[in-house]
């Protein structure tokens, strides 16, 4: 698995265009007064402009980490440690492109097993060096960026060696697994043998297990497959007290668990090396299908008494007309028959009496032997009509299930044309999430506003549970010119952080809390919450050598 | 909520008795060498022939206590003292009984309100005292007392007022509820609006929701409900640095749990004062039926295939052949028609080849709407027949509903004639639940052998997860009478919590560690994972004045 760009997201030769989406542009230039049919103008930066400090490693340090890891695994090269200055959040992109980079790691270390790792986190606590594990480096978070004015030697341990599957145990449909791996890498290995993880963050091509655990990840069949803290059951943990091992037990009353204790964790107790996960065979037939509903009211309600039904789909989720709107202007050039059906489609809809502008697009999964996809689509599809929603067929669930891993391309392009784009999420009780999702729309817009500046914010439902779901967000604003774009950003990025705690929601669902979400940490899990993970983080590395300054100071 | 006997488990005016069960006393007299038609000799002390010591209550922290949680809150009552002792381990009641009490608490304490919880903890942390939180009493891991070294006044803090049910909030399907409600009262409550939280410990008569959550409870009908781990959303806890409140989402990823932290605490972290739990409609239909398989591996199978199937049950339960004659042998004086229909089935067994030695008795639970009742029942009946077991109808099933809450009484019955019985339950993978099993069956036979003394040890299985199980087992021995009968129970207790940790599996599902599972600690969660519980435990009561001693020192 090649690194990311070391400027943007994903693989050198894969971008986002809107030339292969006939809709996109002028849907753009409505939304956010922005002509993408211009070619972008603010590229990145070359590498050679970039203005990189010599790395500072002492040559005992140095001495140390080559015999822990292997000389020709400490890399000092320039693209290597730019790569793994930072993450990818859209803070991170801006500031990789501009070539604003206050600390960039000394040495990049690859160990190639666990005695590797203890090594050099061994060498790394001998010298008061910073360790700061690295999977797929696709954090939006700042989970993996050095603290700006770290004086002391900064490591990035890149976790991308330990990439096997190493033993699966079908009687218990456990899989023991290094921690570097990537998804895909996972699932081919997984897939061999018959298994899947069925863990799909919109990440997943570009981040690894080790990546998940340590930041609570969920993936898009989560409702079926549970969220990786449901999914891992052993761990294996470099810490500086020695390998943490957490037995793969189902369940167990050890005090306060340390399994749960490493799950999100953010590198600040060590370094994974591997975890035993759940894995299930792959199931013989598995559908996911699209739904429209005349509101999102109905749609949200719909995913609600789902969730409260004996229906038990492994994908459920609903977009808002905004992101609904957005995904039709997505839409690849269709072909005549389908203009045909679309426009029978729209004339139904407004028989039915719909304000199409209120239309939201729905994706529902299914999963198992064909009886039990019958039996759950059945059921799914009583509650979806009790809501006034239709299906709309099989097409448009395969599109978003082709497509889903290209989105995070789009930031990119629409950075080289000055704009950021960005996401946010959330969950709350079932109760609260018409609340919720009315607090921040209202701060999107206010803040929007206070700016003066055109913006766009979206929205949709995923992952549903007993008592709530996720509500994820996505926004992006063209800028007034008139200050740096990243300040106006963060006005907007704050803003719906801001509406989610205060009405009584979560910081994130399922991305963590890094540096970016660090400052509404309290608000969310109130002080002596805070107080409580310090005491856990502090007491496990009394030097502040791991990862220091994610999640709390 | 009276509370327990002081010196045995529950109610005073009920009892264990074998004179309604013709083949009990028959059954003991051949398991344990014991006769016990005869009436018990070993009689527990009278309360007043306690040695029991005066409080040790300086006047400057009883004012601020009575202040705290008003005068007549503040108990230093002898029986009231004397019941807060201890929990009901087994090694518990024995003490109890003999008057064995080094470290009674000084005083009990009853706060109303969160407030007064709040105050009584600053007063007890000024006066450097110690705090332990009380429930329903019915810890059997030695959670509730206090050091017997204790040199500083030891409160026991009665949760009991906490008692109500707060508030449902029927869209989210959540309840919040204060922590110090028993069971069959938290039921009558959430009955009453239609509503349960669907938890049943054996203890459910006598303990609380805070003391599930401190313990991380299990109930038989966790496989379909979710352990309290899975049920408890939101938290209101008294620490000492404020109150944590833990918003109740239904997923979230701001750093290593503090949710997760508190669950499985013991009172180290502070005074749960109130928690958001899941709830459910009470389901249309329920169903628990028995079932045979010919023998344990058959009945072990058959319980995984079910956990890998589409199948859902509410209930999976399946007892090895000695727990089976043990449930045989506590069946109530059969009427005429009872015992042909039994000789009836006894031939139809012995006609398909089965040892009836090796019989195994299985109950397996469905609930829902009617149409879902079936299809469950299909599906994993399918599955029971695949391993040779038959259903034998719906009466032991409402037996064993009905009965399950009586169990713990038989301790005392054998207690009163001199014989330590207890329970150690375990958890581990599918793949070794076999292997779990054989090797503790070989601790508890060999410590029989090693002692001297008749013994008796069965085991079942229950709640069954994904990837694997618990095993509980139950054992008794009649004592050689050479020696204090506690170091004899000691030593079998001992081999079979060894043989759980040395086989791979946990040193408890769902009892926690108390200080009786305390010395297996680092054998099962590793050493560093007991730095990083003393990290947080340490950390945030860095007096030590919060249940000092259980789970790590």
């Amino acid at each position: 698995m090649a690194a990311m760009k070391w400027w943007g997201w994903g693989h050198e030769d894969v971008s986002f265009t809107h030339e292969d989406k006939p809709e996109l542009a002028p849907f753009i230039q409505k939304a956010l007064q922005l002509d993408v049919t211009k070619p972008g103008t603010e590229r990145p930066k070359e590498l050679d402009e970039l203005d990189v400090p010599d790395p500072v490693l002492p040559d005992a340090l140095r001495g140390a980490l080559e015999k822990a890891v292997g000389a020709e695994y400490v890399s000092t090269d320039q693209l290597d440690r730019v790569v793994h200055t930072r993450g990818k959040s859209l803070r991170d992109l801006v500031r990789q492109r501009r070539g604003d980079m206050p600390r960039v790691p000394d040495a990049v270390l690859r160990p190639g097993d666990e005695a590797a790792a203890e090594a050099l986190l061994a060498a790394a606590l001998e010298a008061d060096a910073v360790v700061i594990p690295f999977g797929g480096g696709s954090s939006i978070s700042g989970s993996v960026e050095a603290e700006p004015g770290e004086k002391r030697p900064v490591l990035s341990v890149d976790m991308g060696r330990l990439d096997r599957v190493l033993d699966v145990d079908p009687t218990s449909r456990l899989a023991r697994i290094q921690a570097g791996v990537f998804g895909p890498e996972l699932e081919r290995q997984l897939g061999e043998r018959g298994w899947t993880i069925g863990h799909f963050p919109d990440s997943f091509t570009h981040s690894t297990l080790g990546g998940w655990i340590a930041t609570r990840s969920s993936g898009m069949q989560s409702d079926r497959y549970g969220d990786i803290a449901d999914l891992t059951r052993g761990l294996r943990v470099v810490t500086p007290s020695g390998v943490l091992v957490v037995r793969p037990v189902p369940s167990t009353s050890t005090g306060p668990s340390v399994r749960e204790m490493v799950l999100g964790s953010e590198g600040r107790l060590g370094l994974i090396t591997e975890a035993t996960v759940q894995v299930r065979r792959r199931p013989p037939e598995r559908q996911i299908l699209g739904y429209l509903f005349p509101n999102w009211r109905e749609g949200l309600a719909a995913m609600r008494d789902i969730a409260a039904s004996e229906a038990e789909p492994s994908v459920t989720r609903v977009s808002d007309a905004p992101e609904t709107a957005f995904s039709f202007a997505t839409s690849k050039a269709p072909t005549p028959l389908d203009r045909v059906k679309s426009k029978a489609l729209q004339l139904l809809l407004k028989r039915k009496g719909w304000d199409l502008e209120q239309m939201c697009l729905s994706f529902i999964g299914y999963e198992g032997t064909s009886t039990n996809v019958k039996l759950q689509r059945a059921l799914t599809e009583r509650i979806v009509k009790r809501h006034g929603g239709m299906s709309i067929g099989s097409s448009p669930g395969e599109l978003y299930d082709q497509k889903k891993f290209d989105t995070p391309y789009i930031r990119d392009f629409l950075l080289d044309r000055g704009a950021p784009a960005d996401v946010s999420e959330t969950s709350a009780p079932w109760s609260e999430l018409g609340n919720v999702y009315d607090a921040v729309r209202a701060a999107g817009q206010g803040a929007f506003r206070e700016l003066g500046v055109p913006g766009y914010l979206m929205c949709h439902l995923s992952h549903s549970y007993h008592a709530g779901a996720c509500l994820y967000f996505t926004f992006a604003i063209t800028p007034s010119g008139e200050r740096d774009s990243l300040e106006e950003y963060d006005v907007v990025k704050s803003a719906i952080q801001q509406a989610f705690v205060d009405s009584g929601a979560t910081l994130s669902h399922h991305h963590a809390v890094g540096t970016e979400h660090a400052r509404w940490l309290e608000q969310d899990i109130s002080g002596p919450g805070v107080r409580m993970v310090e005491a856990l983080l502090h007491g496990t590395d009394p030097g502040a050598n791991l990862n220091p300054g994610k999640i709390v100071k």
